[in-house]
């Protein structure tokens, strides 16, 4: 019979933590024992998220982050700021524990790049080169041998996926892709902010941080590589009045006319042996809600031959897929247990 | 090893009926092989349910609601209306299918009491003396043996819940309780009416049905037995701007004078063994959200000094616990199989 | 031809400073010539609130609360914190401007009645015999000839006018009432406060404050007073996912059996010449987007013969009637304005 | 002193219907004398649309659509689906009356495109020529002298106000246009449909009728016109969880390099003399809330220069702006009123 897992979790009290909390109540192959928080040490996590009560977890006393005391780990997630995963990602790594950072700071592998886009120096440079982008369906031998996972930020995970098909193939220009890309609350944290109350986002629509979010060169970087080609997109988000999901409405230009049936057939045969993704049938688009709860990546096709457009909508559900639910497919994953163990399949409808 | 026992879904198509699609994706000893539908008969449960696109359920094709069809079943699930399931329960009965009905008409003890609310002839009240009323929390032996279930409607649940332990106690007067009850919007169904669109809803809080919604006898005919007398309450219902949850706030006037600590250590030791509602620490109140998607039934508890009243707070999920999750706990048990297999423990958060 | 009354404003970036801003633009007979606040001083009106660009409020430059500086003004309304607003109001006064105070710290006649619910010292007690309760209804004639107006609470106002036919007419017993009262996010103020963020509001539901909230005293004052004795009410507070609204269910035991006829035609009575207050035909419940954005109260009512029960619902909009827009009808009146002159009349639909 | 404008509205139950009555109470210069609707006649105002109890037009009486009946109104709004209303408005033209059409009936200029697009034959093509496209920003004179008004989508206000200054200035390629609009759910419509119900929409997202939506060739005819030449664009749609609201993201490519103060300083002017479009200060993006209730567009501008292109977001209200306000502009220029008379400028904030 084989041994628990142990994981720990750094950072605990924002949306990402308390998603990973949720998911590893159903996890019977890995087992939560630390959780840290700077704010809440002490309390259980009971205590701080009461719909943890009277389950296994809810007991689960949180502690400072001590890389000392989480070196009993088999892995820990980082679900802390950037920069403040660099230095405590790097540690742990000293350590011998493997690490799944959900923050940014080892997904783009150019330094320069990094410190362009995030303001801040990088100072464990010599792990980009180490660390594996962990986007399953497109690195999942790498992310089976890394010690160092550099999760995917939501917006990228949603439109990397969207038009990995499309750029492997040829199908499109690379010179004329625009992501319009919308995304619940979740996305923006759980920090006091006056921008992020209900009043405010509630019953309204806006974009925000055009055009210069920081998931472009993120989602450049692994589209380039997809083309085989530098890209240059034109990426834009927006607030959603919903706790959680991402619809990226992707548009493309075809290089040559194709039938939205030959895109279709492209799109299922590249995800046929990956399960998590589910290319819709034609004439289904996704809805954000059918991915709610899940790592599920749902994607609509449609060309539109007055524009000879091929237009993607890919959805998922950010703080699952696009944090703490793709964390743990690594986190299977670098462990050797299966992809989606301790995952729900099932999304919350309504 | 054990085999997998087969249920069958007597309408799809309601959000009861999706709600136990959702349930069973993740049931591993119990399969749904059967889900009907007058309208949708002949198509799969993806096609009219994309989120189970790719799960084992979506290929189920919706057939036509025959009992002969259903014979195979070892239980079957009845999410149709009133009157319709009084019928269809008994042929199933007859051809040797344990039933759990979803609706009304197997829950009013009294043949006289149930018309007068619900304005039609009971026609099966032969079978009403062998009905168990499956509120595992106060008939968990009967319902074990059992082969007809009356399922609990949702406000039922919550409301019964939060009185049981007061009233077994003998601690607050039967003759002065409100209950001021208010509910998600998936509990008015997912019929097409103008009432229950968005733009109706959305944003605004309403009373309806007052002073005579049809759950008023099912809730006194239940706190009478607890309490040994005939007791009338004041249930009044209202329409919340959300998909999932009822919060119940309950008001009773203590008999004689306790302190909250008192109450408190009643509760906790009424519930000690049965898992599945939590009592919360004094201090904390439930929130809908921290039910949402389980069976879990919330309970807070306040006293006030200054009127000598006890209030009770009561949550639950109205589609989980409410409705199709209470359903598979009640089959669950029938079948021999544990409480809570295959429910989800872990409420969607946020 | 009549001149402008001028207008200030203490505390604009709050709710109901944001409120009084919006109502201000279609007033034409008083104009906001001061607005103050001490973290946006310097700014335009239209910097911190986008809405109101290109209308001629849009322009007003925001300036440090000085007294000196708001003495220009015939009216000052104060959107402060209680304890501040007693002593910036104070000063007022002195200058001989006219103050509509919509804090806490006018509204409870008793020093130590206030001193005792609100933890902090009254050191302006002797300013509150002259402050006259600003509830239209009830002190129209004190109010025309008031300097110094208590802009009654949000939970009050819907409270009262609720219960003042029933009390004045003495239909109701006054030892079993219980107010249950759900309110929209905006009541809990513009503060960062992380249980106010659009994620820990939306989709849920939940009581708070309970059994203690602040408003008990304020509504146990005046309803005594309308019942001619000393009454004690179990007052309990919720909060909706909505941005405005307040709907109250009261709960009273009539003294003697009456019909729903006979209470309507009480009610319909009283508010008979008070246009602002609408009594629902029979048969209809308030909604709280009937009255979005309006200063109306609607009322609906409810007799329940199997419990001896009225059941009083009573619905305004937090914000406009429950604070700003009510401030603004006593500012009309202590000016010589209508009651309700530049206030909306046409609630916002859907 | 000026006679009381006559004003009539055929389609009183839909959401254009029930703006309108909103609309209709503030207005001082016109009223409403005819409100008809074929499944509620004979039922006042107030009955089918509570929140105008106490007001005036609560008693105002529904009637059949007849156009004798009609006829004694200086002008009709009609809000009635296509091809109904181009019947009904060509009676009410010979009668004498003024008509403001809501519907899609004299918006194409071009019988055949509208005929390829809303499938259904045009049988009153010979008025084609003569309606006047009513978006008063473009065609004011055009309006002032019309009979006949083609009251523009919503979508298309949204956009072609967000294009007119880029095209008429040459600022953009006409090849290379997307816009990407999300819209609340009541402009679904008031039919009683169950993908529209709360529970369909709530906490979701998602794009509908790519790439086809009716509006398109309405958005073409009107921005090719700016532009002088033919233009094709990619024009999809999304559905938001919010009552009302529009933006639409529009991307554009710029034909020469160009900064956003410079393109910002050609729609300043280009709408100086335009009071009811709003370009916001450079920095400042729209939000639907801040035009919500008013027939304010909202336009904000950002510059990509790593992509060269400008993207242009637009917010209007669809059903004010969009729809019944809009109407209301109109019908005010075609009766000798100002274009904003009656109109709330103040938007409903939060």
């Amino acid at each position: 019979m084989s041994q628990i897992i142990k994981a720990g979790l750094v950072g605990v009290t924002g949306y990402t933590g308390m998603e990973l909390a949720r998911l590893m109540v159903h996890h019977s192959s890995m087992e939560l024992v630390k959780a840290t928080s700077r704010s809440e040490a002490g309390k259980t996590l009971a205590q701080i998220y009461p719909f943890l009560n009277r389950l296994p977890l809810g007991d689960l006393v949180i502690t400072q982050p001590d890389p000392a005391d989480l070196a009993e780990c088999d892995v820990v997630f980082l679900a802390v700021p950037h920069k403040t995963a660099m230095e405590i990602g790097s540690e742990l790594l000293e350590a011998g524990v493997k690490v799944v950072d959900l923050s940014a700071d080892f997904r783009i592998n150019d330094k320069a790049t990094y410190e362009a886009w995030y303001k801040v120096e990088h100072t464990r440079a010599h792990l980009l080169g180490e660390a594996v982008y962990g986007l399953p369906e497109l690195y999942l031998d790498k992310i089976m041998g890394a010690r160092l996972i550099a999760n995917p930020g939501c917006y990228p995970t949603s439109a990397i996926l969207g038009l990995a098909p499309a750029l492997k193939a040829g199908l499109v220009e690379t010179g004329d892709i625009v992501i319009d890309a919308k995304s619940g609350a979740s996305g923006a944290g759980r920090g006091a902010k006056v921008g992020n109350l209900f009043c405010e986002v509630a019953d309204s629509f806006r974009a925000y941080g055009l055009p210069t979010h920081r998931h472009t060169p993120e989602i450049e970087q692994e589209i380039s590589k997809l083309a085989g080609t530098d890209i240059t997109v034109s990426f834009n988000t927006h607030l959603l009045p919903i706790d959680r999901g991402i619809l990226s409405t992707i548009y493309t230009r075809l290089k040559s006319a194709a039938t939205v049936e030959q895109v279709h057939e492209i799109y299922t045969e590249f995800y046929a042996d990956k399960p998590l993704v589910r290319v819709l049938p034609l004439g289904q688009l996704p809805e954000t809600r059918h991915v709610r709860g899940t790592v599920f990546c749902d994607i609509g096709l449609v060309v539109d031959p007055r524009t000879n457009r091929l237009i993607v909508l890919s959805a998922i559900d950010n703080l699952c897929r696009g944090a703490s639910g793709q964390a743990l497919m690594n986190a299977n994953l670098i462990c050797g247990l299966d992809l989606d163990e301790g995952l729900p399949m099932a999304p919350m409808m309504p």
